[in-house]
């Protein structure tokens, strides 16, 4: 299942507003830019992701004759805006920041510079991968940066909001530094390494225990983890000691065992040193259960011995903020640059850049956001990945992109890394953009657009 | 896109476990049995949703060809097991309590009776969708029982995890008693009602905000609802009211006005009162932005003169609540009942059935859940819905679940109706089904499986 590329997966009034484009023939450029007009409560920093699925979209943007044909009897539409829609096809530009990257609020992650019903258009989808995307990435990211290196697995699926939401997770996540994911769709579709062990079910079916243990260390004798908690942990932690020696005798050797419930500390310190005890210090311990950021920090500092950890609901749903406060806005038509000043959701008008200043350690310092054709020391953010509809270049792999989030996560400041709130970091508005927003409210007052 | 049917869109472990049962002909029939554990900590009660396209996914699962090319060349698995997937369908029974039907923890919402390969190997797309559709439906729900007839329309696409979410939310909220949907797609799969208005940057392309409006009811004229907040919303409903007469003029008039930002009751209050004194007191006021069933509460009680709502992100992402805790688990093997007792984990075994009894006065009095073959008072709430891999009946169609939903949200007792928590619904376990737990408790110790 690929995500979908139907020019219908939108709102009802981007077909509207499309209609009237059309018939007014307001088809000038349009510049979008999509940003976050807030961080989440629970955040310092996002970290981007999701832009190759919107370039894989707007490459396949298309309107099937199945969709065609079910428009028209619906008869909501005018012919000349289902001709245009059987035409459909993205012409426009795109710039982005590269997934991976840092990005705070107001800085725009993308700007789509096309005809203004196709910009228009490809709104709502567009805003949907790029939300779910980053917000999962940069969720996933709080329990690297506090994971202290240890494997982490995306075991999300079966909450996850979804198909899509489980494939896009598992990749989010593993762009944001997760060891891979239990999903075997997005191991076939993204490449990302899969894990996996036993569930209780598989143990119940069995009569008896260690012969579950027994069945599944012959089967696979390259991947033995055992699920160890469901009648009894350190009951089964003994049973699992027993088996090992016969199993050594045929040459199988255990990799680990999973702790599920209950207080994962005083499991794992049980589990540990009755492992240790029967010889079996090699075998690893791997937890899973409810685990969130906040558990894995609590289990990491307390020197817990547990090797490695499954993530799933609290990471794929993003469960303490499970959307972004995302915007799409048009800043740009014609020529003419505009802002939206509805309360409390002004947005900054024009074609943007963002410069970023790093301290001499390497870490980030502070950002500049200002008009695109203003220059401003730092590192651009921005950069072109499409024209005419064109990718300029291959993407960079998801294996590259991963490289790309852990070197980015690296040059986060002390003060972000932390999961509690720190003070924001230092976003400034060029006196450029805060000039070009002074004077296109200056027109539109004298239009009499207010 | 529909919602996928691979049989690889599972948890690794499902395939591992799916081969040692194959290669130890563990392939008697296997219970499973889907229930929600604990309410999430804002909900009174549920709404099933989700069962149709669980039926849909069993009944059209398969690999592909090119899903056994890539199983085959990772390496990981027997021939034995890809020859198994290769011919694998569907052959079980499912019995299930129906969409639309309120439900409590513990009580199964789906049965699952099936060769233990198989039974297995469906787990986790089974909880992926009946998780998601039944987390958006009692989400739903809770704005439909506080909306006083007001209706409510879906906006979620852009904040939806993904494509399936957004199409599926859609499909969950108007089974709940939501007037419609946004998405367009939705519309087209489900049959759904679509609404909808026009953006800002509608607004923002034109260079006046009257001449926006006019193009706007030009091209619809059956559905003019007109977005006036993008630069002053009481200066704009002016505009409206000076508008509508030349509309009149050209026998266009005016359905409504949305507002989506600031204190939507002070708004609503003077837009009210500038479009009543226009002569316009049948143009209706439509609201959104970050609306959720606590602020629709508020503003219904309050009297505030907004006439309908559109309801996006909170609903769509059920965002004080994105999952359910919900599990699917081994209730008997080869006919013997068996259950899991991890720590806080612990399952009531064998094949259940739920008798739920009524006041006289028609709402809920009391659940039982008891063993399959026990009779209790009351209306049994689980039905066969398939066998041997067939649908024994062609499914309701949305709207009579719909109907159904609303008759079942009107048996509510007050208590559960609140959007605060009130003491839980009485939910009784029968002596039988105690029984059995410990007759599966002692057997279990007996054999030394604990």
């Amino acid at each position: 299942m690929n995500p979908s590329t139907s020019a219908l997966l939108t709102d009802l009034y981007e077909l509207t507003m499309a209609q009237v484009y059309l018939e007014q023939q307001m088809d000038q450029p349009a510049v979008f830019e999509l940003f976050v007009r807030r961080l989440p409560p629970h955040r310092n920093f996002l970290v981007v992701a999701g832009l190759e699925q919107v370039l894989d979209y707007l490459s396949g943007l298309r309107v099937s004759q199945e969709e065609l044909a079910w428009l028209e009897q619906s008869e909501r539409f005018s012919s000349g805006l289902l001709h245009y829609l059987e035409a459909l096809r993205f012409t426009g530009d795109i710039e982005a920041i590269p997934e991976g990257t840092i990005v705070f609020p107001h800085e725009p992650i993308l700007r789509v510079v096309a005809p203004l019903p196709q910009a228009q258009l490809v709104e709502s989808r567009v805003m949907n991968l790029l939300n779910f995307q980053t917000m999962v990435a940069s969720k996933a990211a709080r329990s690297v940066l506090v994971a202290a290196g240890k494997p982490l697995i995306d075991f999300g699926l079966r909450r996850a909001h979804g198909a899509e939401a489980a494939l896009l997770a598992a990749r989010a996540s593993y762009l944001a530094g997760f060891a891979g994911t239990a999903t075997v769709l997005a191991g076939m579709h993204y490449g990302i390494p899969l894990y996996g062990t036993m569930a209780h079910s598989f143990v119940q079916a069995h009569q008896d225990e260690t012969l579950a243990f027994e069945h599944f260390a012959t089967i696979q004798p390259d991947n033995v983890i055992l699920l160890i908690d469901t009648y009894n942990t350190e009951a089964a932690a003994e049973k699992v000691v027993a088996l090992a020696q016969r199993l050594h005798a045929r040459g199988i050797t255990l990799k680990g065992v999973r702790l599920d419930s209950g207080d994962l500390a005083v499991h794992a310190r049980n589990v540990r040193q009755i492992l240790d005890g029967g010889g079996l210090s090699r075998v690893k311990i791997l937890a899973s259960g409810n685990l969130d950021e906040y558990r894995l920090r609590d289990l990491v500092r307390t020197g817990t011995p547990i090797d490695s950890f499954a993530v799933g609901t609290a990471m794929t749903t993003s469960s303490d903020a499970p959307s972004l406060d995302c915007a799409y806005k048009l800043q740009e038509y014609a020529g003419r640059p505009c802002r939206k000043r509805s309360e409390g959701k002004a947005t900054w008008p024009g074609r943007k850049q963002v410069y970023r200043s790093y301290t001499d350690g390497g870490h980030l310092d502070h950002d500049i956001i200002t008009t695109d054709d203003d220059q401003q020391s730092g590192q651009p953010l921005l950069h072109p990945v499409m024209r005419e509809g064109r990718r300029l270049a291959a993407s960079p792999s998801l294996v590259e992109v991963r490289r790309h989030t852990a070197l980015q996560l690296g040059r986060l400041p002390e003060s972000l890394r932390i999961l509690e709130l720190s003070p924001a970091y230092d976003v400034r508005i060029s006196e450029a953009l805060q000039g070009l927003a002074q004077a296109v409210d200056r027109v539109s007052t004298s239009k009499g657009v207010m």
